[in-house]
């Protein structure tokens, strides 16, 4: 039985990122959001979405650049906490402890600590209402060692991403690796027509 | 130690979404989806890219609405199905089993049998390369009874989702419930200042 909940972003599940941008004076800020995804294969892009009464969405606007960081299990705390406070009143690499490194390709910091970077410059931005959508060209991605495969790859069992489920206002861990993508449908597939 | 991996879509984890849509005959069509997104929350809005030779690609451009459908893990071998053929050659919803059902909000069809459905109308599309992508107006979401908690949210637990973590090409179950957003953070948090 199906029960209608109205017009609500009820969707799950999101992921849990990191933005870091720089303001027009070079200070670093973190921002966490949970409205973004890959949004194009070729060129590589990431779409974000962020409020227009944010120091970050100044930030991007001016610098027209941001970073996309990943955080682990164990940056929890940190993830939630720069989504709890604003960087106007609180310079959040230095409450987190955190660490900026100033991308060499575009004009934004990324976090040393987290295992997955991704340094990215605005391609475009449309306002939506509440949000700004910016989409990033991923310029280049950083990656911890240690959470690199043989082929070396990020796997997502060493990453631990964080992610968050919105219509509880939860954080969760990634579970068990399930199948490789085209496998679990063979056992369904119609016969392929003779080429 | 950083590793440099260059320009691509290294991140992760990704939603595993399907998107149904009718094309201009009425008849019904699956795509599998993992480029997507929240991207707005007032008004509610949801992001997906498409490639522009799929058949969903031309059946949103027709009918201007699409729906998001989640996925739990025990349709995995279904959502799996639906990316591994084109609905040009195989009709998705007989070779699945899954049933159509037509919204009486936009045009398009969703899937009775997954716990999560998104009705949505396109507000944008953007060509990104190649990849297009639609943001759409969440006008309703409709959820199975059963995975509603009591306050008539869906719960993670309970819909199960499948993830994707793109650089392995694997799909992932969501692990444990970790805590709610806005408390992990308080050990960090600096001592506010009096207003």
């Amino acid at each position: 039985m199906k029960r209608s909940l109205g017009a609500a972003t009820l969707s799950l599940p999101s992921p849990v990122w990191v933005i870091g941008s720089f303001d027009a004076q070079g200070r670093p800020n973190l921002m966490t959001v949970s409205w973004a995804g890959i949004c194009c294969s070729d060129p590589p892009c990431v779409a974000i979405s962020v409020r227009k009464n944010r120091l970050t969405h100044r930030n991007i606007s001016t610098t027209g650049a941001f970073t996309v960081n990943v955080p682990g299990c164990r940056h929890l705390a940190q993830a939630d906490l720069i989504g709890m406070v604003s960087g106007v009143v609180a310079d959040k690499f230095a409450t987190t402890g955190l660490t900026a490194v100033s991308s060499e390709l575009v004009n934004a910091p990324y976090v040393q600590e987290f295992p997955l970077n991704l340094e990215c410059r605005v391609l475009h931005s449309s306002d939506l209402g509440s949000h700004t959508q910016f989409i990033g060209l991923i310029c280049d991605v950083k990656a911890d060692e240690a959470v690199l495969g043989r082929q070396g790859v990020p796997l997502a069992g060493l990453v631990q991403p964080v992610l968050a489920s919105a219509p509880e206002r939860s954080y969760y861990t990634l579970g068990p690796q399930l199948v490789r993508t085209a496998t679990a449908g063979k056992a369904l597939q119609p016969d392929q027509p003779a080429v």
